[in-house]
């Protein structure tokens, strides 16, 4: 999302993107998404169509830029005591929230935009941040951990790979046994 | 995609079916997604819009499904004589042909449409069957399998993710990798 040269940080450029934001996630709780356009979210944020289409395209990348806000984390990852508690909760929760009727078209939202919009390497430096945390924490506590990029591929990415391609979501303990896997090597 | 009750295969039906998703290939092969549209389909195609709403109900369900005949495999895995690098090929060429800029326009085209459609499943089948494939003449030979639910986590899906997610797509020996690990445990 490119934000207007010269636009200060809690100016206008930011109020607009407030407004438009808060529109779309309105709009989304009363009708199916399939129905939104861009002159409905203008008239319901209070800006015109030509102010979004000239700050963001198209609806895609509107409705893209408006999933990765509801995927960015609000909290850090709970701390349970030890790496493979935090890991298999953290993993649960992902799977639980990503699997969701909403989770599960926030994450199509976002792969609708184009590639060079950022916005799915931005979900997945979400899930980097995560587990790094969790990982720093866990060497704090003197416990050996495996690299962040190895959690991805064994944990999240299976994880996705099931909420996009299968005919079910897995269920929870299911990615509980991925982070027993990865830990007991 | 839903066949009218009652078309005979070979028939009228599947004659619109085979000139519109011909259209699409040759319509993308002229000019950006973007600018496709369903009149510009039809036309080129010989049929009405009305025909292709009627059978698809949007230019997204249309993509997706094209996009899916674009997936499906047109050979069986190449035979190299070990399961090892069977694997390792099949992966490479999976990887080199999903990572290329049509491979991902075809996987978020599937992606795209409702989920109910299955195409999503579809895609996924085509890799189980082609693992499966792999498997079968590997314990035809004696060699000892991981189940392709496995492979397919351990395998397919960092792949998928990577390609999805992250800022440059994997490496053909990053894929490799993934085999030699999988297969030394």
């Amino acid at each position: 999302m490119s934000t207007r040269e010269g636009s200060r940080p809690g100016g206008r450029s930011a109020r607009v993107q407030r407004s438009v934001h808060d529109a779309v996630r309105e709009l989304l709780a009363l009708r199916g998404r399939e129905e939104l356009t861009v002159p409905m979210i203008a008239a319901q944020a209070g800006v015109t169509s030509s102010t979004i289409y000239r700050r963001w395209g198209d609806l895609h990348q509107l409705l893209s830029d408006v999933a990765v806000e509801r995927l960015r984390p609000d909290a850090l990852p709970d701390d349970t005591g030890t790496l493979r508690t935090d890991l298999m909760t953290w993993a649960e929760q992902y799977l639980e929230e990503t699997a969701s009727p909403p989770g599960q078209d926030y994450l199509r939202d976002v792969l609708a935009a184009r590639r060079e919009q950022g916005n799915s390497f931005r979900c997945s430096e979400f899930n980097r941040q995560q587990i790094n945390h969790i990982l720093a924490r866990a060497e704090a506590r003197g416990e050996p951990v495996p690299p962040v990029d190895t959690v991805l591929d064994r944990v999240v990415a299976p994880t996705v790979y099931r909420i996009l391609f299968s005919a079910e979501p897995p269920p929870p303990d299911w990615v509980r046994g991925l982070v027993a896997e990865l830990l007991a090597e």
